[in-house]
């Protein structure tokens, strides 16, 4: 049973790093934004739109976790976003170091929001604090309507749902209302935005999510600072 | 970098076991696949409608990996096919060790093809012999063509691919002629199947497959028992 006692001491030490992240995203104003979801449900193209949505009003950086390629990284670079690449060489999720790493590469001070791209896998990065003040976890409306009740830890750890690929409901077999469902009798707390890669398409509530979390992040800095 | 040693050992630990199992199939004539992909990509379907469409003529029996729940496992016992379900508990993969469990619940004597549905991950299970004769990767055109790209491992050790839903062609951005080529490329003995979830949707070239390698297993068998 060794590699439990070598999973829990890393577990451990990743926590404390985040933590210190954590103190330090706040300290700065940074609202943070751990973003999951399985291969190929559409992160990227939301945090493309996302960013060209919300324009000079918000200040959006990322951090992009890929296995390889920094093909998603060039995709936001093309936004204009300030962004770093984390290639994690064959890891399937992030982990605090390497989030701590990646900052050294970014102005805290010329950013509101950080999204943290996480490597498209559902299982091991619902495990790794990053030092973010929310989780977020995509599912897109092909992958079925039971993956909370297939990956419940993932869906536990998030407290915002994103229901991508709306737009291509009409063709598959999902039914909305089940998986809220399944997903609420697991975590209760989720709160849950329905979005589609179409303009125009429910990006709403998602973008006065993050409006409000960056709020709230630049208002307990303030009362820190009093 | 005590994680690496731990991480070989493992790993290593794992071939041996994998190896053993592969003479126990092959010894027993039965065809062995390990089906990859993500989560959602729609193996379950796949396997339900192989199962269905095989009927008597090949002898199929499945071992189901989770993370969590036997509801695949229930999808496939309704078809009547023998199967076992392994249940990870938060484990991202499945493992040499966790098959030749399974199997003591199996009877390899009434079977002739094994498919081992391994949890719905593109990074680690690429990693852990399971003793199947091939890896079977499944992609489906909802995920995006740059998954190659992004999961090379992945498309370096499996044998075959199967780029399923093939009717949600028309509602998504997805070239399948840019897919192989990117598969090709880190893989040029990759042999493709394209499939769909409607009834009547190419599976011709995939249950041709799984008779021949049936075939081929029986005649080692044969050629080894002279």
């Amino acid at each position: 049973m060794d590699i439990v006692h070598v999973e829990r001491k890393i577990l451990q030490k990743n926590d404390d790093i985040a933590a210190g992240l954590r103190k330090r995203f706040t300290d700065s104003g940074v609202f943070v934004v751990n973003l999951l979801s399985s291969p190929g449900s559409g992160k990227t193209t939301l945090l493309e739109r996302t960013i060209a949505s919300v324009g000079g009003r918000l200040r959006m950086a990322v951090v992009e976790g890929d296995v390889q390629t920094d093909r998603d990284a060039r995709r936001i670079a093309s936004t204009g976003a300030p962004v770093v690449q984390i290639i994690t060489n064959g890891a399937c999720h992030l982990e605090a170091r390497l989030v701590d790493d990646a900052l050294e590469s970014l102005d805290l001070d010329s950013c509101d929001v950080l999204v943290i791209e996480n490597v498209g896998n559902l299982v091991c990065p619902a495990s790794f604090d990053l030092g973010e003040h929310h989780k977020v976890v995509v599912v897109s409306t092909t992958e079925g309507e039971d993956k909370p009740l297939k990956y419940p830890k993932m869906f536990h750890v998030a407290d915002v749902c994103i229901i991508n690929k709306m737009d291509l409901l009409p063709h598959v077999d999902f039914s909305v209302e089940r998986f809220r469902k399944y997903a609420t009798e697991i975590n209760p707390g989720l709160t849950f935005f329905e979005t589609a890669a179409q303009p125009g398409n429910g990006l709403d509530g998602w973008l006065a999510w993050l409006r409000s979390g960056h709020q709230r992040c630049v208002q307990a800095t303030a009362a820190r600072a009093r």
